[in-house]
């Protein structure tokens, strides 16, 4: 029985030591992603992103307690691209708190590396897969928004939930360049502070009203209050997708941001490595450098040979 | 006489509303780089970057000072990803205050749009292209060194000059993850700060002796103290630089990121828009979502057309 089997089936070494290989990304991490993403995709993959300070470690915690009370099973992949350990580390601490250390229905993994650009890493999608293949109904991507890590869960998430707290100045506008454009479900965490309902009001107003307007929940991830609807409201827009079909466009958008991100990287690789560059694209960027051929038309050049 | 011509005569309205076009990266701005790109390739083009507090702009200003003493035009294009106005409007204040706002030598334009992956935007390049293409002698691009930007000016500039401060505490360790990699020239500003003789040496220590080590310099831009010597030290390393003919592996270097970062920008907005998806891909990241094909496969398959 090998690495990959031992892990499907269940065994947690093997679950980490796969995961560790997936997130490295080498040929072995490739190889045994080919073999688990045929037999991945029955999760509730969940995005959980908002500001530094939100509390996402605390609503996480608190949401895998009310989803094992449901008898679901939760793998949870924390990234910090800020601190290498505290994300996974506070989370699997406060779920430990929840006495759930011993829980084979809960799996957290955390992740320090993000990718060249500063997104998730390609090792992330790959994570979510082998906890997908590995059985877990919801899988958690839980991310700092900061810079693009709002938008980049999406590109995982079927349901994305963005968290806001009260007393965080301009954070409203922040919402609004991009994490509103990517929010299933916003939660207005750590509402037994001042000012929650006027967030809750300014949000409702900036999202106006309609369909495709995200719901707006009030939650205490600590007192552990309106932490059951804001495990509803996720339940529920799952089912939405499933129901109207909206789920396959999903999916293509998530398929699509994985294929672009292993294109982007081994292009990035190509390109910044003479010795990896084919003829043809070394022969266009010497022009390029040379002034003998613009960057625009060389760039058109790759485009079209992609295209052919 | 069109806008082009006047721009790359010096009209500075005319300049101004060029790199507005360039930066914004319609078909319009496009066009005008097609016609600018070939007449680019003369200017010394410098990235300054460092953490946020490290006095980029004020080091630049007294650069700029010091480099139109010495009879030398001067572009500079002030990226600020955290706030669109502070970085260009505060460093155009404080040439000003050098009272250079009516000279016709110096350049300043303001950059807040960052690429969709938080690196530089294309537009940056092409504001360059522009720059150089008017007859500046020198160009700087001055961005804060603060997740990939510190990398990514190395993607523009043939000469890296990175700044450090006395107290940051853990920047040295920032220094050798990303900034000291990129680095053909480290100043350690505000020199007239306590423990700065330390970081110059810390910086010493890590980064060894040798061919290949970058100058370490103190400065003080605000007295003015050690700004020579930069000036000195960036003009030292072009000439390096062109006397060695390592200046053409930079060109090939540059010319490779620009034409990646524009590759990258069509790829995006194809693979995120089913409508602008060619038939092939859309198959492919249709089987994808359906579990029919792995993501790595479908990359492959989209590299190998690359190759063809």
């Amino acid at each position: 029985v090998d690495l990959t089997d031992q892990a499907l089936a269940g065994d947690r070494r093997a679950l980490a030591r796969l995961i560790t290989l997936v997130e490295r990304g080498d040929s072995v991490g490739r190889e045994a992603l080919e073999r688990i993403y045929p037999r991945s995709g029955r999760a509730h993959v969940v995005g959980v992103t908002g500001p530094p300070g939100a509390g996402k470690s605390t609503l996480v915690g608190a949401l895998v307690g009310e989803l094992r009370d449901r008898g679901q099973t939760v793998g949870v992949i924390a990234v910090d691209p800020s601190s290498p350990l505290s994300g996974g580390a506070a989370l699997a601490d406060r779920i430990r708190m929840g006495e759930r250390h011993e829980d084979d229905g809960v799996f957290i993994r955390s992740m320090a590396s993000r990718g060249r650009h500063g997104g998730l890493a390609v090792g992330t999608a790959g994570a979510v897969h082998v906890l997908d293949a590995a059985d877990f109904d919801v899988v958690i991507v839980e991310t700092v928004g900061v810079g693009q890590g709002e938008v980049d869960v999406a590109a995982v998430a079927h349901t994305v939930v963005v968290l806001q707290v009260p007393g965080l100045g301009d954070s409203l506008q922040t919402m609004k360049a991009g994490l509103l454009e990517v929010a299933d479900l916003v939660v207005v965490n750590k509402a037994d502070l001042p000012g929650a309902d006027a967030v809750a009001r300014d949000l409702r107003q900036a999202l106006g009203h309609g369909g495709g307007v995200p719901p707006i929940l009030l939650a205490s991830a600590t007192t552990g209050e309106g932490v059951l609807a804001v495990a509803d409201a996720m339940r529920s827009h799952r089912r939405d997708l499933d129901a109207t079909g909206a789920i396959a466009e999903r999916r293509r958008r998530i398929a699509a941001a994985e294929v672009l991100n292993l294109v982007e990287g081994e292009l990035a690789r190509r390109f910044h490595r003479p010795s990896a560059t084919t003829p043809e694209t070394a022969t266009l960027l010497q022009e390029v450098a040379e002034r003998r051929l613009t960057p625009g038309r060389a760039a058109q050049q790759i485009l079209t040979r992609l295209d052919g």
